[in-house]
């Protein structure tokens, strides 16, 4: 266990009194006590929230072990106060074990190891109040903080009066709402599109959830999470759609995309529908709803003073319109339901009707938030600059959707999703048909919308082309107004890491707050991970940017915010992803070798061709595949490059873009690489997926919504080696994804190309290793073609702009 | 998609129709229509509770295709009804998405198909009634009831009357009450036990949860739930202790246990403790708590008229008493809190204080529920024949803790818990550790607790002795009067099948109602498993035992049900285990070979031994051990036997105990044997896990806890085989297991030994294969030791009593 808190605030003693006083751990009775023990003695009494007797309390003073021998009853009536009889009760009461997790006699050198906040002198009255105060801020076992615990077991819930406006604690709104009384209406957005082409503006399906207390004049902030599958997703349609993989690769015409005009693909548009006639406003919805398919965050938060809104968007189900898979319209359809939460826009009580309703209860501040799909819509609506957003923070976003289906003029699948493109994906989300009756009207349309993705996806070419630039964020990144968080997983194949760290660059030179979080897992929400209080985190964000709380939250938090993947539960906090210290080393090929310095000539080869069944097990089994990819001696021993470096002599930050330089030919007139960088090197390395810690053991409110809590933990094994980043290109594409070149058979062409992004610390003693490959069975087209591909090794190299390496390899 | 439904009634008209006006469904005028369109759209527009205006209403009508061109608002204008029109919405209704799961031209063929129960005539006003309650009790597609979905979109939360008393639809208990108001207590029972040998009466922990309606003088059932690990558990500690696999065997001295008593391990009693004097008796308790480790099949009961009840029991957090795993003690604590639900044992407000507090709110009534440990519990305390519990659902419990820890003489650890044992489990859920203050009194006599369990469980034997036979509860089960429901995971090797079914022989001569489920799965819980309506069965039994509903529950459930293991959600009914028809087929083992008939004579033998290499491998992937074990060819290929059938020319049902006559020799003192009986043939095989199909998609009430719908699936790819069951034993106890015999080297011994109990189809053209061999990586110890085993074939055979294949191998 390592304690790791970037959202506490560390007041002064007179701030810290009078927090205490307002969550009422304080009164003017305890503040005039002189006796610490006694001070002590009824704080703790306060940790027991479900006691509700003082018989019952004392039972929980007994239940404490204050020191070796003694109960926290019986050392309070025999002793003065020490720091070590308060952090061994500070310690049970986080759910520390003692004898098991700390020891009795110690609790100090446990919080020490831990990082666990402590003060070394506990004496009087004033260093009870503060050490008190801290360890409510602290996290417990299951990463939760002591205050929220308490809050879970009812320390809040047992104010009788009621709440009128949010508590503020330690920079944090606190859970004083009352989650069984929340409301749960449904209204219908008018947007300022008619993607259906039916000569009426789209309406969408907005799903709100508020604090009952806005009934009594409270304005509430908005966390607004634009999810296309909140309503349903059709798999079935999705499953069929699928893509073929097993196709082979093959050769392009010569050309540049023209990124002006759609052939093909353009949607015919029809004359401009006009607003619904609005008869009469209502504040009263007329239609409620269940079993949200809540964010767990989300949820934190409607128990704290803020109201949650889902809506799928065009072509969901209950909603006008359709899904185009990452189009403006899309990004629009969003926009315009922060509009109406502002009060720019109107909405419906129901589908058909002309009783407009408004957010009367909006304070107009709005979040985005969400991962994946919905971390994309959250960054594709920041583009907008729209009025009102004042936030977004963006989980696992893509950030233009050719870096999400395409590579370098190729095919590359999310990873885990083969076959998967944007069509697919827009019919998978097109949750509107399951609305039978509705879908019988737009049907055809709908059918015609997917054949025009289908066509400008255009699979056959794998080029940047005009369908892929309108879905492009990256473009717009100028506009941005709100402040940004950025989360990605340092080990997503599905969002790979370009498409944040392309965001990130562009951020730079925007006039907003902007903060990264990087850490080691793949395609999943940090929200419940209890080496990083993400959580808290966030609250301390939001409540500054939708509460207006001047809490230093944009100081307090780190700009950048990366997870070791050495050390578990350690994080490194920076300003840059690539290190400022430029060194800019290059790593020449040579036959097996990968090094600094001079090479001499010389020519390396390898042929894509499997023998069937070898071509067949792959591609149902890719965990040998990539086993056998990575291992020297293996059955692709012929069919790859492998080179590594000399084992280094310390460890490597390696940060940023790896760029690989070769010069290559093919022995017909199309061809692929893939290539991947490899930490070489026996470690128990952190697993890529979390493990529960505590199942169900994070409780975000009394009787409310509940978490588990979850962590990375080492492999039990040892591993060999680990892929650190890979990229992939087609040779016709070597200039640019939009431009496809000729490639003649068996000719040597010079080409630079970039991998994904990484941060990556390789181990002292590891070796650097790159593979030159083709068929990546788990993101390529796989043709098993006879790809015969050459190499002049001297005119090979990888720059690894922003690392640090020198000597390490020599 | 296959619907099973084994929990709806199928009452006539004249019930239906007044248990639909029961629910609101039908009133005085909608009973007075003529017209079935007219009473059909009355009947929809309440399938939409979330709709509340006539506007909205109208809308959702307008959201449903009636046929291939029309919503069903305009079909209802414009013509009759017809059953596809009916079936068409009813389907949609179900989650069912018209053109992909259904075609809208066929609704019928779709019902039939998946087994959807309809009506084929619908045309009068009494049809349309009797096909909507039909509709009402059907599973919808994530295998919900229609009426629990409607419930959980808020279909009694609608009704503005106060809830008096339970309301029972088709036999099943509804989920009127509300949850929000639930009320949560904790109160301390006094046991008739001091385990801690403190002198007094060990208090244990009860945490109840109650309707809030029961202050209104309704009385209520209780489900109790005994869960040691309820309370926490000390992870950390059992990892310490777990015993270490890679020890030889050893020989043992012949003898045979003295099962009458105890030397070394007997708990010291003190003088007999006196109960706790009462200085008065309350109706209010004084202490709440939040977070309850819940069992969801709990949860969906809490919004129908039941209490539920957690106890840890003695040893657990805030209890009493010390831990001892499966022993008398730990039953007797769980019976003593079903006598204080009924009124015979007083409990106290907290662990200090001499006010009592009674279950007012009790109707008497208790079933015990749970799975593992807490079924385990379930049935020990069924043994007692204590009053008031009426029933349990023991869940893949334990019958008699030798069979869950030992195999015929042998350490054999529960799968995946290699290393496992009494004392382990014992410490692991001895959470009253965590309670610091309460430990430090008790911290001595734990730790003697621990060490005699330590002696008591005898591992370096692996005999059945003292300690054992004491956590036998086949010995008690005459006692039983609670009518019993077993549950069980074909393919749970955690709680091996011996232990469900000598429980289920052992039931078959009592007075009782007792019904059998066996799945296809792990050790899992099945309440949310699509293919099967297990919640639904559930609340049927429930709704008569506690509650003593006339719904002719026990005729209607089947006696045993059990899931195919060829055929994805198909369930086979059949009244016993094993097949009525006894073939007593004799398999004959020749080299390589299983036959009936003749087999000349031959010997064959294997060396257990393996190279440092492999035997490290195997002790780190068994994956890889039961691939090399079952697959012909592989570096195991002189390291065990494998005998196979010919193909089978038709399907076999192998049901029962398999037995396995030897003789063998074996080149030291001592020696083991692990067999195996495996399904060759290479076939998609259903999953062993069950997939989430819908994440959070089950309601279990209003705004109440969710959770997922899942089932079995086919694997993806074919495997070659599938292990059916296995079993060992120690050379040594080949007569009994509290017997050790002399083994000398190298002389040929006849044994005969009963393998796990299965139920299992084999498909035709496959073969049954049966595996000799010594160490089990999975299970047994690892001492890779110098063992030749020698066997003489003509003198070994295969039993299965109990199974029909006449002909199949021939």
């Amino acid at each position: 266990m390592k304690n790791n808190q970037f959202a506490r605030l560390k007041p002064n003693l007179k701030t810290k009194i009078a927090e205490l006083k307002q969550i009422n751990f304080l009164n003017q009775s305890s503040l005039s006590l002189t006796d610490p023990i006694q001070l002590w003695r009824e704080l703790v009494v306060k940790a027991f929230p479900q006691a509700k007797t003082a018989a019952v309390q004392t039972t929980k003073l007994a239940s404490l072990a204050a020191t070796e021998t003694e109960t926290l009853l019986d050392f309070t009536k025999n002793h003065p106060i020490t720091s070590t009889a308060f952090y061994n009760v500070a310690l049970q009461l986080l759910d520390f074990i003692a004898d098991t997790d700390f020891s009795l006699n110690n609790p100090l050198e446990f919080c020490e190891k831990t990082q666990l906040p402590c003060q070394k002198q506990i004496t009087d009255c004033s260093s009870v109040i503060s050490a008190w105060y801290d360890l409510l801020n602290t996290q417990n076992k299951q990463g939760q903080l002591l205050l929220d615990r308490l809050a879970g077991d009812g320390y809040f819930a047992n104010w009788k009066q009621p709440v009128t406006r949010p508590l503020f604690f330690n920079g944090k709104a606190q859970p004083i709402f009352d989650t069984t009384k929340l409301q749960r209406e449904t209204v219908y957005v008018e947007t300022e599109l008619d993607t259906d082409l039916d000569g009426k503006l789209d309406l969408v399906k907005v799903d709100l959830i508020r604090p009952a207390e806005t009934a009594n004049a409270l304005k509430v902030p908005v966390l607004f999470t634009a999810s296309p599958y909140n309503q349903g997703t059709n798999e079935a349609d999705a499953e069929k759609l699928m893509h073929k993989m097993s196709v082979p690769l093959q050769h392009k015409q010569t050309g540049i995309e023209d990124l002006t005009s759609d052939d093909g693909a353009k949607s015919t548009t029809n004359v401009a529908p006009i607003s619904r006639e609005i008869s009469d406003t209502t504040k009263s919805a007329q239609e409620t709803f269940t079993g949200e398919f809540s964010y767990r965050l989300n949820d934190y938060f409607l128990a704290r003073g803020f109201a949650v809104v889902y809506s799928a968007g065009i072509g969901t189900k209950d909603s006008d319109g359709l899904r185009t898979c990452g189009s403006i319209a899309e990004t629009i359809a969003a926009k315009n339901v922060i509009e109406w939460l502002i009060g720019d826009r109107p909405a419906f009580v129901s589908r058909n009707s002309t009783q407009a309703i408004t957010a009367w209860w909006s304070n107009g501040a709005v979040a985005m938030t969400g991962k994946s799909y919905l971390g994309t819509l959250a960054t594709a609506v920041a583009t907008t600059g729209v009025t009102g957003l004042k936030t977004i923070i963006a989980e696992a976003a893509i950030s233009n959707w050719y870096d999400y289906y395409r590579d370098h003029g190729l095919v590359v699948a999310p990873g885990g999703f083969p076959g998967e493109d944007a069509d697919v994906l827009a019919q998978e989300c097109f949750s509107r048909k399951q609305t039978g009756g509705d879908y019988l009207k737009i049907k055809e349309t709908a059918q015609q919308q997917l054949a025009a993705i289908t066509i400008g996806q255009d699979r056959n070419s794998g080029n940047y082309n005009y369908f892929w630039d309108q879905r492009n964020y990256l473009k717009d990144m100028q506009h941005i107004k709100a402040d940004v968080i950025l989360v990605h997983g340092l080990n997503d194949w599905n969002v790979k890491l370009r498409n944040v760290y392309n965001t990130w660059q562009k951020l730079q030179a925007l006039p907003i707050q902007k903060k990264l979080i990087l850490h080691q897992g793949q395609h999943i929400y940090i929200n419940n991970l209890r080496s990083l209080d993400f959580t808290d985190m966030m609250n301390l964000w939001l409540s500054h940017e939708l509460y207006g709380l001047n809490n230093q939250a944009e100081q307090v938090l780190p700009s950048v915010l990366v997870q070791d993947n050495i050390t578990p539960e350690k994080w490194l906090t920076t300003n840059r992803w690539q290190s400022s210290n430029q060194a800019l080393p290059t790593l020449n090929l040579a036959p097996n070798e990968l090094k600094v310095g001079k090479v001499s000539t010389s020519k390396a080869h390898f042929n894509d061709q499997l023998s069937p069944e070898k071509f067949e097990k792959y591609q149902h089994n890719l965990t040998s595949w990539q086993h056998d990819l990575l291992t020297n001696g293996s059955p692709l021993e012929n069919h790859r490059l492998l080179f590594k470096t000399k084992p280094s002599n310390h460890k490597i930050s390696l940060r940023g873009v790896p760029q690989v330089t070769l010069k290559v030919a093919v022995n017909q007139n199309c061809g692929l690489l893939s290539l991947m960088l490899v930490d070489y090197g026996v470690a128990r390395r952190l697993q890529e997926s979390p493990s529960v810690l505590s199942f169900r053991g994070i409780q975000l409110g009394y009787n409310w919504q509940e978490e588990n809590a979850v962590d990375f933990k080492l492999d039990a094994q040892p591993s060999p080696w680990k892929m650190i980043t890979k990229g992939h290109l087609n040779l016709q594409n070597r200039q640019h994804p939009w431009q496809v070149d000729e490639l003649n058979p068996n000719t040597y062409y010079s080409l630079t190309t970039e991998l994904q992004p990484m941060f990556y610390q390789l181990p002292a003693g590891h070796q650097l290793g790159l593979i030159i490959y083709a068929t990546d069975f788990g993101m390529t087209v796989q043709g098993n073609q006879n790809l015969e591909y050459s190499f002049e090794l001297e005119n090979c190299h990888l720059n690894l702009p922003g690392c640090q390496f020198e000597n390490a390899f020599s």
